[in-house]
């Protein structure tokens, strides 16, 4: 459900992750109607999708409050109950952010020991096969130091339980690698973290150019910061594919270049399928899918501009999280590390 | 001076602009010894360039308040009261950014009606040969609206008067675009913006992807964030040159398809021109050069890990802000728009 192009793409996604997940079975909610032509299309995919008809939905301009309120009958609530009441293991949905949060955090609660949720994702690096958990994504644009650590130890397990990394390397966002650098709440929370057990080893600030160096396996940050740094990144590998396009596509020369190359055409072709899997390697698709994490549930959101091929992909980051039974792990964690004596906030919803 | 590889960089740096600007002349402050030979390297330099002997340095490592108060006879201090003094239009500096911010606060001063002093950049953007103008780039880790309003101020001037963009739009950088969004800072700063006499039209927020779109032709933030921003950008650009290298390196085959495309030569030689167009344009080096803005003189920091090249544009820049008289654009600019009221603040140093 959701997204700029749901249905298509959530049962185009579903059909995609069958592949690598052969046992997954879905609950889709949505307008059957939509929904139901799709689903044929794919061979076998309706035995393994169920289609629960469901006319109301939330929309990307509703206010988390507004749909908190009156949403009680989206499909985005109601697929999130699916979890909530145990027949679901994950709820994967491309819509509104915010309503999703406060969704998730009414219906699936927030963790004992845990504050705020935050949205975490998996960042690529430089070392091939290795990736970076970067958050909070948005959820927060406020943050405490004590939320922070939350955010830290949350990431922490998912880096050791998901990516096996034994102790995770947990670094701050900051603008400076030197202790005096940066404002008062990461300064705060560094001391904050020094003092802390957690799920690894602190080890003090990495800086905007180290979330991707493959230094460190989880970035922590506020959730403005954290936005604006992911965003950042989009826009910054959509402005070099553009003029990589430009480079190639503009001129009558380079046309040219490609006539004169095309009695060698095994040699091209060789080339570019190289240019193909770098594509792949820079493609945003296959990095879909952020984790809601601090609930007792299972909660992704995927990019609402995604395709068929990055919603499998969200699709896959759930399975990965429902199979390693995350939130059990989380839970233990909090209770070892002592985290667990806060008292659960009431469901809070920020306009 | 400064810089991880200065003075080569700097001399090589003054050779190349030049060519772009034959009426420039340079004062160079640094180790005597080591300059001269290098500047002999150069046909000509020689005549444009003198050379004035200073032991005396900021270190990398050095505290902007430590730099200012025992460095007044480094390079550093002294290349920017030449500045001061009116010997020179502009100082240029690879060198320690806060060290270099405190010092320029110190000797040049605050413009009256500015509060606190900014650094900004230039960015490139999707549309070719727009740049928009981004800051602070890490001055100010905590800032004020109004702060970020004389940031403002001083990007519009900057567009209107060196891009030449009659009317400048003006964002502020958020993580979202409705009015709900964001921290308590930008919701303020945005009512405080709406408000404003400004030296463009504000238009309301822009996201971390929207910075390069050329959609925005100033876009503001404090420096905790631009700080981030601006390094997320070069660590997302590193991290896909990186990849792209990688693609085309590592494996045997794509050896053999550019070796089976050896005959065509000339369309090879076509492509791999098209492909250093492309590599240009987003080489950071032809983008260096950050502004310090809201002094009375002109002050220009260099990245301190660039080249010849990058210290060439960085002295680009400088020459481009002297010739337009910048600095007496923006005095007349803050008068005219009512900023000139405020106490000028005594020399204040962050440590």
């Amino acid at each position: 459900m959701g997204g700029d192009k749901a249905p298509h793409i959530v049962v185009e996604g579903a059909h995609l992750a069958r592949e690598k997940f052969p046992e997954a079975k879905f609950i889709i909610y949505g307008d059957e109607a939509q929904i139901r032509p799709l689903v044929k299309k794919y061979e076998g995919l309706e035995s393994v999708m169920e289609v629960r008809h469901t006319p109301d939905r939330v929309t990307a301009e509703d206010k988390p409050a507004n749909a908190l309120r009156h949403g009680r009958n989206s499909s985005m609530r109601l697929a999130i109950d699916t979890v909530a009441k145990g027949e679901a293991d994950c709820v994967i949905s491309a819509g509104n952010t915010g309503a999703l949060m406060a969704m998730a955090k009414f219906s699936l609660k927030v963790m004992p020991g845990i504050h705020r949720p935050a949205i975490a994702t998996y960042m690529p690096t430089k070392v091939a096969g290795h990736g970076t958990i970067f958050m909070d994504l948005g959820a927060n644009a406020e943050c405490t130091s004590q939320n922070l650590l939350e955010f830290a130890v949350l990431g922490g397990v998912f880096s050791r339980e998901i990516f096996k990394i034994p102790e995770p390397r947990i670094a701050l966002l900051n603008i400076g690698s030197e202790a005096m650098k940066g404002d008062e709440l990461v300064k705060a929370a560094s001391e904050v973290f020094a003092a802390a057990r957690l799920p690894g080893k602190y080890v003090g600030y990495a800086e905007g150019n180290e979330i991707m160096t493959g230094d460190f396996d989880v970035v922590v940050t506020d959730g403005f910061t954290g936005n604006v740094t992911l965003k950042t990144m989009e826009g910054t590998a959509s402005l070099i594919k553009h003029m990589m396009k430009e480079a190639f596509k503009s001129s009558w020369w380079v046309k040219l270049g490609m006539v004169l190359c095309l009695p060698s055409l095994p040699g091209l072709l060789i080339i570019y399928m190289a240019l193909k899997k770098f594509s792949k390697r820079i493609d945003p698709r296959y990095y879909n899918g952020a984790s809601l994490l601090g609930l007792k549930g299972l909660c992704i959101k995927s990019h609402g501009g995604t395709d068929g091929i990055g919603f499998a992909n969200a699709i896959g980051v759930a399975a990965g999280l429902a199979a390693n039974r995350f939130t059990d792990k989380v839970e233990t964690e909090l209770r070892r590390l002592g985290f667990e004596g806060h008292i659960e906030p009431l469901p809070e919803v920020t306009s």
